[in-house]
């Protein structure tokens, strides 16, 4: 089924929620996923109905059952392999980020073209020269890249990684690329973020 | 007028396109725009429509003008300080991160509680005991604190920004935090992010 993004989003906050429930809570309601989030219970219900087997009972939801629920409908049996490009702060960060991992994106490795960062591993991850990059997404059928560079060196980057192969970039960078049509981009927004925090109601 | 979230989020990316033209370019056409973010042109005059003032006429949009209509239905006219509550790889990242500057987000200072990251110097941003949070809180006038700790220190740091007089958390952690109604919390959640993009149409 086809569910929508902001549905996606609050469904995986909802696992959040759950993953962090004492082993010995066996039903979750709406209504304390709901307050945990600030949002409507009648909100979580709805989105909940997206999913199959979710556990619903007189009492709540199975929690076991509504994890599984989702954990099916989101994320892949398989692992999504991806690399992230530019070994910088952010890269850093996004190859430490362990919760990546427990949804099914796993980072193979990082590229960047300082001499000081090529050769050096990340939690487990070895940065290699982003000139090698080619035979690594060949080698290793990578698809997805993680695009962390300088804003200024984004749009050069993501034209190489198109040559190189590579068909979606998950861009970290606030810049609009310009890539051909068989590449996808998908834009982590922070400057949208912030400036949707800052002009919902909740900053009024 | 109250801006759809989306819609926000949107009138952002148009922003980073203009900001990206050549200046000799007078005019933008929807049809631009929609091309390089592979959306459609009535969505972007649609979400133009929000704004006031936005230049349009018979060859495009007024590039200045329509710069000029998003920052000031998006952007405060005065600065919005922050903190960074971590100094590791994320917050670190953050502080570096130079469009937060342009677009209103002002870091005032980093906190976190390793004794080797306290006293030093991020971009130029003082990093400080985490302990010291509530004098600045209050010296400072800072509200927002954007949170980049490790997971399981997530809820108890929320709490304890709380009783230091913190009013909206960004939370970059994959943790929902339970903080006191006062307390509004902005999930920046990467996670969501990825299963969106790994269960939208574009990666079938």
């Amino acid at each position: 089924m086809n569910i929508p993004d902001k549905v996606i989003n609050r469904l995986s906050l909802y696992h959040f929620i759950i993953e962090d429930l004492r082993d010995d809570e066996q039903y979750v309601t709406s209504a304390k996923i709901a307050q945990l989030l600030d949002i409507d219970d009648s909100q979580v219900r709805k989105d909940i109905k997206f999913l199959d087997n979710c556990g619903k009972c007189r009492v709540g939801y199975d929690v076991k059952k509504l994890k599984a629920a989702i954990e099916k409908s989101l994320c892949n049996s398989k692992k999504t392999d991806a690399f992230i490009i530019g070994a910088g702060n952010l890269g850093s960060a996004l190859a430490k980020y362990e919760a990546f991992q427990e949804y099914g994106l796993n980072i193979q490795a990082l590229f960047d073209n300082d001499p000081e960062k090529i050769g050096t591993i990340i939690n487990g991850k070895e940065v290699f020269d982003l000139t090698k990059i080619r035979n690594l997404t060949e080698g290793l059928g990578v698809e997805i890249a993680i695009l962390t560079v300088p804003k200024e060196n984004a749009k050069g980057t993501a034209q190489y990684l198109a040559e190189a192969g590579i068909k979606y970039i998950w861009n970290f960078t606030p810049c609009i690329l310009n890539v051909p049509k068989d590449v996808k981009v998908w834009n982590e927004n922070l400057i949208g973020s912030f400036l949707q925090f800052t002009n919902s109601d909740n900053r009024e």
